[in-house]
């Protein structure tokens, strides 16, 4: 069995491959185990990447059937059973495609060049010394105007990733920033969201939208539902009704689509993607014609009612288990069964002491939501030692108000080809 | 009073003008203070970024009369008094240029291409990614003749730098990453640490040099000593005796040499830099011909019965103190004392267990060593979060034989234009 990608699906498929009669390597392009719902906290620099990422290899080395590689899959070949990668070729018997998504830009290649996405690690990371940056360089700005447009933060769309992290950007620059740089004037600093829609988390119900909104207004964020982004350049936007909202810095969580695997994956299998470029599954969760591959996950589009399911971790989960439960199945000739999805609820953190949460008929938000969203990533984030160093960097934060991690810090970009050791040479690397 | 680096001394420096009548301004092109006798471990994957560095910020906040900024500092004006930097100007009354050093490639550009430092927090992540990226290239490949030359990690140098790194990459790779990776041969990986002098740690005490090579030897290091570079390529070292070395990754800590800011500096004051480009100072540690400019730390190169002091801490450390107590001195009318240095003792680890101290006529070597160096740092560690967090890291490693945070990950570069509001417009980013 080979699995692509080691995200929360991918990872849950090969767990719960643990005991099955088979032999299962493990791809991804990144050596670690992202915990997504936190990775708006590395960029508002609250948590380290090492809290919120495992290695991958110490994560699968309780399962003793488990090989983890590290590349780039380029490409499925159907035909030959066999996935391609950026080192060479690795053929199956049973696939499970759990590529996940990434940020929807629209192929707007100007936005997605003025734009910064939260999606990922290193985009996390750049977000984080980019605010801190934009600080630092306001503090030497003697022009009121240039000053202003520093410091103007906008995040663009109003989802769960949006609504967290434009509280916790508020939050970092009114209880941290303001203190660590007495010259700065607190009324200056602005923190935007920009909503197409009429409100924001659309996927809430209304009397906890509303909820959200209240709350990041009293943290300072200026909330604007109802707003289009026409254009993004270099400085400022371009609203939907002709205005313009000079800003340095804009964050993009408007969008997300399927990883790029999904178009190769589905003009090979004949299929015509969905929605937001996910592959259609059948009830089993494998690719139409293909019994051999499973596609789960945020790459897939598995319909109930009409309607996708979301591109929400439980889902992730649920289907690869299922998967999972599904490749033992064909191996003992048994028929595999559909898939049920078992909603357990959603929610949203607006920074200290206020959440959104929606269980099923149950409703909370505030400083009750903020505890039980408290108690449900505590508990889940993966490993005992990145739950300890959470909970003490979030004591620290909670307690003193400080943010022990702001470090404005980079690796040096590598070169993907320099541990090929090709003749080519590097490029010299610039002075600091 | 305008201060150059927040390093050991800049920042010492400061702290200690906390109750002088004077405004201070200081200034670095990172915006966080490195506890450097820790960077090895950022680069073998035992300590996060977090762990041995602390926003400047957060360390001069309980300082009022100090104002940090971010920027690089392109040179000196003598005459107009000034510091210039890429942001602007800044005057100063009384100027303490504690800029630091950095590796010495030795004018040497194919070396610098093509060999590692290991002095600044972006060079320690860059080698941490590296050194795992190799290993997980390794895994891919089938070539022997390849594969061992991706395993193969040279660190050129034997001094304390190289010697601590040497040790604790062959017990990253002998305790942790052979246990990671099932199929890797733990006779293949090789680490070896080359010394152009007879023995390494050329300060120490002969017993301790040779208690330290017997170390190494026991950790799997490969030590060679009066062993001359001739040329560092890409894949590969060319040695003095004619002979070469096929490695991947060669880490040179074999030369430091100070900071850009000295040449300029010195023909500035028409003075001839001493050895390591460092700046000749007077008696009280200033600038001759120019009674408001101390030169202290790395950065300068005071003597001491015909030999300049060396590139430690604790010689950072008190000169930074002595140069504040003049500057209280000059305001009131006093002569500035000369500067008198105080031997605090001398020490290296060799990883698990062993490290060799010097202390007076004290000489500790193998577990008490360790013991010894293991205190001394956690209590200099700066702040008490990162002691505690740092003794959690360490007591997890040293009871479970793993490190967790050995992720490969890095920002996007960064554009240092991009803040600057430029109509150039940055590139667009690289679709990974």
């Amino acid at each position: 069995v080979v699995i692509v990608g080691a995200g929360f699906g991918g990872l849950t498929c090969a767990r719960a491959l643990k005991r099955a009669p088979v032999q299962v390597t493990l791809i991804d392009r990144n050596n670690y185990h992202l915990f997504t719902p936190l990775l708006y906290q590395v960029a508002s620099a609250l948590l380290d990447p090492a809290e919120v990422a495992r290695p991958v290899r110490s994560l699968v080395r309780p399962l003793a059937n488990v090989d983890f590689r590290l590349g780039n899959v380029e490409r499925i070949d159907l035909e030959a059973r066999r996935v391609v990668t950026d080192r060479g070729d690795v053929p199956y018997d049973y696939l499970v495609m759990a590529a996940g998504s990434q940020t929807n830009y629209f192929g707007n290649r100007s936005l997605e060049a003025a734009a910064h996405g939260l999606k990922e690690l290193p985009e996390a990371l750049t977000l984080r010394n980019l605010v801190l940056r934009r600080f630092e360089s306001s503090a030497w700005e003697t022009d009121e105007e240039t000053r202003k447009r520093q410091l103007t933060f906008v995040v663009v769309g109003g989802g769960p990733t949006g609504v967290e992290y434009a509280g916790a950007i508020s939050e970092l620059i009114r209880l941290v920033l303001a203190r660590d740089m007495p010259g700065l004037d607190p009324e200056e600093p602005r923190v935007v969201l920009l909503e197409a829609a009429d409100s924001l988390l659309g996927a809430f119900d209304p009397r906890l939208r509303a909820a959200a909104e209240r709350a990041l207004r009293r943290k300072g964020v200026e909330v604007r539902c109802g707003t289009q982004v026409a254009g993004v350049r270099e400085g400022w936007l371009e609203l939907g009704g002709g205005g313009r909202l000079p800003a340095a810095t804009v964050v993009w969580t408007a969008g997300v689509r399927a990883s790029d695997l999904a178009p190769g994956l589905a003009a090979a299998a004949e299929v015509v993607p969905g929605r937001q470029g996910r592959i259609p599954v059948d009830t089993a969760l494998r690719l139409p014609g293909h019994d051999d591959v499973f596609v789960i996950g945020d790459l897939a589009s598995y319909e109930v009612d009409g309607q996708a399911l979301p591109m929400l971790i439980p889902v992730a989960m649920q289907q690869a288990r299922h998967a999972a439960r599904s490749i033992r199945d064909l191996i003992q000739d048994r028929r595999p069964r559909a898939f049920r999805y078992r909603d357990p609820g959603i929610m949203a953190t607006i920074g200290r002491n206020a959440a959104v949460a929606q269980i099923g008929r149950l409703r909370l938000s505030g400083f009750p939501g903020w505890l039980l969203w408290l108690g449900v990533h505590l508990v889940n984030v993966v490993s005992f030692r990145s739950r300890l160093l959470v909970l003490i960097n979030w004591a620290w934060e909670y307690l003193l108000f400080d943010r022990p991690v702001r470090l404005i810090v980079a690796a040096r970009p590598e070169d993907p080809d320099s541990d090929r050791l090709s003749d080519r040479g590097r490029q010299p690397r610039k002075k600091r």
